[in-house]
């Protein structure tokens, strides 16, 4: 390739889905360079990243004083330290695409910045579009910028639709797991412990993820998420029970002609499409899907009474406004409660549907309105988990 | 839509790729006119044909009287008449896409004439590749014609490569239902009758295919087939199991992805897709593939031992020359002779192998060539199968 490397920002760089999207930059160096990093608080794991990747120019942290303690031993770098610190990366740094792999609400300011910046973004921040969907929509009508999901279900509604016209979709459709506790009765559900709901059947993920997953939140995310990747009505938008995970997601067209696409539980796929689709680069992967072998692949169809929220989530995404944010604030620190033991695990639905009547609905928020929201909406789920608990 | 109608000529009007060709042209008057029809002695149903499609110029027909008489008739038509009438229309008249869906080797002489006319084909006609395939690819070189596949395995498989790059292409992945003989074990499969190999599970075809998908010979075809079409090497062409006919075939990429098209045993979903590919306009289905509702796909490792006879096709397919055309020719003939009760179900197998090792291999075979191996192989397995019958 004669063309010049890419240069990579990329957010969140010490959680999961930064990980593995280092793995795959260091595989292709001759295209990519990382130029940029940021995490929270693990300074340890950012200064290894910056001493495996030479090329690192700006590093962000959320402490100030660790940014300017190493601003002074590692003068080369550009560190920037506090609060605002990925914003400001967005906004300074000389990049070519951003991965904000960040998870939370905290992801959706970059998104926005990077989108002001006419920036192409990899996008593994599910919040960006759960909570901040109509603003990023309303930002890439007067922008350049691009998103490109890494998500596996929307990758692989993504890479689906290659090829093909958005006219002629029918439907989405997204696989669900059915998340670790898929085999009990929903009867079975509220003294279901933490340490169950995280075990997840086929991905290994981070907690919230993986409670959010037994819940059907996550699916209800992806619904939005997918609303706004696809700029399809929710109405096309549909989900399936399919226990194994290896059709990561279908596109049904008019023809009737379904096409899915099938792959091991390696986030590295998604991601690598992300930054590459639609090349497809060999990487090394051990447990690779092989569809010549022996295979049985399940489908179900979703059931609505074990996993009402998921209903839930499609009103969410009608009524816009500030109601995913909401949602997705309710959902968070309701995980919280019930991994700490606080709170069962129908409360967190209960704490959600709470939530969502009681914090008022705003038709057009700003960011500022949604941040409100945010703060609001967990400190409402902390005082009623109170409540739950004095009536238990 | 402002753009011209295509002008469609039909070979094979009367089959039942033809029939379902005529299905969906008829639905979509403003993209598609019928202009020619051929078949070989279905007069009657061709006569239909042109009173159904007032857009129809050219008839072709096996008899030369017939057409003569029909001349007469319907002066408006130009009828063709004799053996040579495929060629003929191909070769004369006015049309913008040839849909050949003629069964049998006498299908390979319009495509090769088609391509010299630089007109765009959608084929049914597995002969033209199997039997033919390096004329064609030759043929292809030197002019702007293009090939889109009508089988459903090769439809999914052009299908799921769409937006994507055949350099990142690992396999292609072939599905087969089994047929109808494949609950039983290979010791029985020799006693089988016409009446229980015609029973195919899952698709309703004519009876040589349903043989051949029983013995596992169309498979190997389809293999030749895709080899020509998509212009990869055998090595990179895998078959799997797949009793329920849903997963139409996958592309597995380096990147360890595999795309998969599904749909319902319907041929409409292909036939439409090779007209208007990338396009997908809806018709009118019944039994539509619902992917939201239960549904369970199981795949197999394809069982070389049950089913020698695809290792032969890979052969086949490597050894070039006339191989292809001994190899259906043969199957053709013994196909014929097991359904007029005269050999036994795996004597179709043992001809087959028995024609590869004795009819003269042909390095490159012109046409004529091709013809007279067909000609000699057929015979060469009626006199074996006589030898059979005398040693039983």
């Amino acid at each position: 390739m004669s063309e010049k490397p890419k240069k990579v920002l990329l957010l969140g760089a010490t959680g999961s889905i930064g990980r593995q999207t280092l793995d795959i930059l260091k595989q292709h160096p001759e295209t990519f360079t990382l130029v940029g990093i940021s995490a929270g608080h693990q300074e340890q794991a950012l200064e290894q990243i910056v001493e495996d990747f030479p090329s690192v120019e700006w590093v962000g942290l959320s402490s100030l004083s660790s940014s300017q303690a190493a601003q002074k031993q590692t003068p080369s770098v550009h560190w920037i330290g506090g609060e605002d610190q990925m914003t400001q990366l967005v906004q300074q740094a000389d990049y070519d695409l951003l991965v904000n792999a960040v998870v939370g609400f905290r992801g959706l300011k970059p998104t926005l910045e990077a989108i002001k910046r006419n920036k192409p973004i990899a996008l593994a921040n599910k919040e960006s579009l759960v909570c901040g969907g109509e603003l990023v929509k309303q930002a890439l009508e007067t922008s350049t910028s691009t998103i490109a999901p890494i998500d596996s279900e929307h990758s692989a509604i993504w890479q689906c639709l290659q090829g093909n016209k958005k006219k002629d979709v029918n439907r989405l459709i997204i696989t669900a797991s059915g998340g670790s506790l898929r085999d009990l009765p929903r009867e079975a559900l509220d003294t279901s412990t933490p340490q169950q709901a995280l075990k997840h059947p086929s991905w290994s993920m981070g907690q919230r993820i993986t409670i959010d997953s037994a819940t059907m939140v996550n699916k209800g995310f992806e619904v939005i998420e997918a609303h706004y990747l696809f700029d399809l009505p929710y109405e096309q938008i549909a989900t399936v029970l399919h226990p194994q995970s290896i059709v990561h997601s279908l596109v049904e067209y008019k023809d009737h002609a379904c096409i899915a696409q099938l792959g091991s539980a390696d986030m590295r796929l998604p991601i690598q499409y992300a930054l590459y689709g639609p090349d497809r680069p060999y990487f090394e992967e051990k447990n690779s899907l092989d569809m010549t072998k022996a295979m049985t692949l399940t489908f179900l169809e979703m059931d609505e009474k074990r996993y009402p929220i998921l209903k839930t989530a499609y009103e969410v995404g009608e009524k816009k406004g500030n109601a995913g944010c909401i949602f997705n604030a309710a959902d968070e620190k309701a995980v919280e409660l019930f991994l700490k033991g606080r709170i069962s695990f129908l409360a967190i639905e209960r704490l959600i549907l709470k939530a969502l009547e009681s914090i008022p609905w705003i038709e057009n928020p700003s960011y500022d309105d949604l941040e409100a929201t945010d703060i609001q909406t967990r400190r409402f789920v902390e005082e009623m988990s109170h409540q739950l608990e004095e009536n238990t």
